[in-house]
């Protein structure tokens, strides 16, 4: 999994059925220092994310299948979880 | 989930069966603000997309095989959706 | 699977219902020979690792659900041993 | 799915038995516009492709499998597909 | 699948307990042209490889736990195959 920044959505008019339902967003990911790491990704959401959210991204397959609720959707990418605090002590 | 924008196709007569009826499109990977990444791939389409259409292409297995209609087509990538706007407001 | 270093951990109140249970901690790849490889990541635990522990690293959906004993649990990377030796012989 | 080049072929006398019947080439993987990216991968064949050929290769071990026609096969990455022409129209 | 060279091995004494019997390898990826890429895994040895070995690697976790002789190990890299030799003829 991978710490993420919400920076915007994505409108689709022409898309494969199964994805009707979905609201789709663009994420940078960022280190746990929450430096960009320069790589985005498209997640579908499940938490209720908005732009600017801290947020944990799956990029599993099975698993966002799983959390948007039908196994038939065709996702590898899911936000799961909004980030209150990442707690890097000094090493 | 990635953006990508198609540039080209590919033409095949040795191919595995069943790759028969599918129609195998290039895509260059995209940033959200549209800056190509430098990393392309081969997809197959399942929303009749066309050389120069910013899509959607999802990388797993699984996922391409349910949108392509058989479990048993052996693709990993696909294209899933043609974007019409990628919405990122000023941070 | 990779080498890792655990560095932290995280906090999180709005999340997918699976995740509730779940104890998130980040982690930092290594080579072999310990030196970071810049690239990070959440991981679930499995084995009562704490921050500074050396540790096994998987990153393979179904192996990670098997971990944390739930198959529909959406996890993809699990920290899966504390490795207490590297042992590298020179070549 | 990626593209590639043929560039040899491997021998190995000890290996698990699953991989008895198989032929094991070495391919480079190239962009679209056939540069290569600096990435190698060894590939199960289903197309009977020889070295020089320009193939398409898949990364997916449920397709590979499928391919190979024997899902306990344990490989991720086959060529599906011998290349006749890639057509990248002027943007 | 990809080229490897196995450099050393890893001991750990608190890990899942799937892990108990398995022999768990540091292997540096190499090109067909055996440079080192920079790039290391663990791997779970299924063929009695050794340090030193030059040997064939699978990053698939079906195919891995398949290569382990049960399904619910959570493993997603294993040793395959000793290579003998790389035959890369001129172009």
């Amino acid at each position: 999994m991978l710490i993420g920044k919400v920076t915007g959505n994505i409108a689709s008019t022409i898309k494969h059925p199964v994805y009707e339902a979905q609201k789709l967003l663009t994420v940078d990911i960022l280190t746990p220092s929450r430096i960009p790491t320069g790589e985005s990704v498209v997640a579908i959401d499940s938490v209720d994310a908005g732009v600017g959210d801290l947020v944990l991204v799956t990029q599993e397959g099975r698993s966002a299948m799983a959390i948007v609720g039908k196994t038939e959707v065709p996702v590898r990418t899911a936000i799961v979880a909004i980030i209150d605090k990442i707690e890097i002590p000094p090493s």
